[in-house]
């Protein structure tokens, strides 16, 4: 709630509505979290050798998670193609460990719930992507 | 919400209580949002020169937030000293921008919302130092 | 050096010649830190209302190198769109910058000196984009 | 070198004697870089059970030092607290990767190669907390 309510307060004109900003803001900080735990989780596992490949998704999923909040959390003077080229960074990592954490769904319920973070962030991202005023 | 509930799948014993641990890590990415966009929004106003100490500590927080968020959001083979000190980290940022914050929030609501939010921080580092189990 | 050394070590294969991939990972960390230092240089200097638009492209130039050092760096099941994203996102990021910086290269000595560095990590960062074995 | 370089050109008085912050700033950045790194050589090997401690460790090595790279970098209103503390932290990392990687050496390179870039980087840190300035 405190993201969407500093946005408007903001002096200057948002590169896209309120809401739709700090609902990606949100679950970027989110999706950077889950990751980082779900990664931490998989080299706890006794089956760590086989998730070997979630582990390196999550941990580029969260990377890319962080500079998408900060890059989209900036609002003055703006620059649309890192803006842009950032999204599509963050969308590309939460889709791609979505994907294979889904694949570990069933055997391990972090997995399961890091998948739902990624996607909820996927979307998120796709909304604000949408909603770019700067692009328009 | 998705951060106690992924911590509460973990196979490993968490470092302090899910519901404590969780409100750390959460309101770690809460705050490093927050002063991201309240750095942002202090070089997006007028009196940006009264504003200088103001978007230094804002930008040591997010730093600080986000190193905590990761270091103990990790559960696996977990190291005390360095919990510890990332925790402290943290609650030093975290003090130094709301002290700051809190001199501008009568002139700008973006200081008043990022120097609540820092104190919320605050008190869940301490909440997280207080439950520690690693360190009992 | 230490970077091409541990890279030539790693057990998987490499996502692009280990000279050139550590060229583009030791100018992103060089990068990241010297454009970290000219933001906070310029809200350091009497005129920082003159340099609103260089310590915003030199924050997000910063965010940029950090993800791009961490996703580039990272070899085992590399994922080419990420790779490929993240590296244009550093590539954007650092020719705003460095467009920006040259503007005060003539006042300010720290804006000529990081507008050098922006340049070298995008030279570094097109090599890299060049090289990289997994997208041919 | 640029980031000497650029610290001689900054309009604030610096924490510490530039060419010692320097060479912790530059080791931060070559130890965040080799610590991704090896702990993505580590989840790559056939072993990788035996090396959970070591990549958990450099994850942590490599947040704290991007965290000291940050915020010890930043001259413009200088916060004592916060430095020294991320200094710590970052000391503290460094010690226990270093420690963990020393007992793969002989089995895996990029685990003596990062044991000693960890090394490196803690004295540097060592060096920089000596030198501080604004702690005397």
């Amino acid at each position: 709630m405190s993201v969407q309510e500093i946005l408007e307060t903001h002096p200057r004109a948002l590169i896209a509505d309120a809401a739709v900003l700090a609902r990606c803001l949100d679950e970027c900080g989110a999706c950077e979290a889950t990751c980082t735990i779900c990664a931490d989780a998989c080299i706890g596992e006794p089956d760590v050798s086989e998730l070997v490949r979630c582990v390196r998704l999550c941990l580029d999923c969260a990377d890319a998670c962080a500079a998408a909040m900060r890059i989209l959390g900036r609002q003055t003077e703006a620059h649309p193609p890192s803006q842009l080229n950032v999204l599509e960074t963050c969308l590309a990592a939460c889709r791609a460990c979505a994907d294979e954490c889904e694949l570990h769904a069933a055997h391990h319920r972090h997995c399961a719930i890091s998948a739902a973070e990624c996607r909820r962030c996927e979307q998120a991202c796709e909304a604000l992507r949408a909603a770019l005023t700067t692009l328009q």
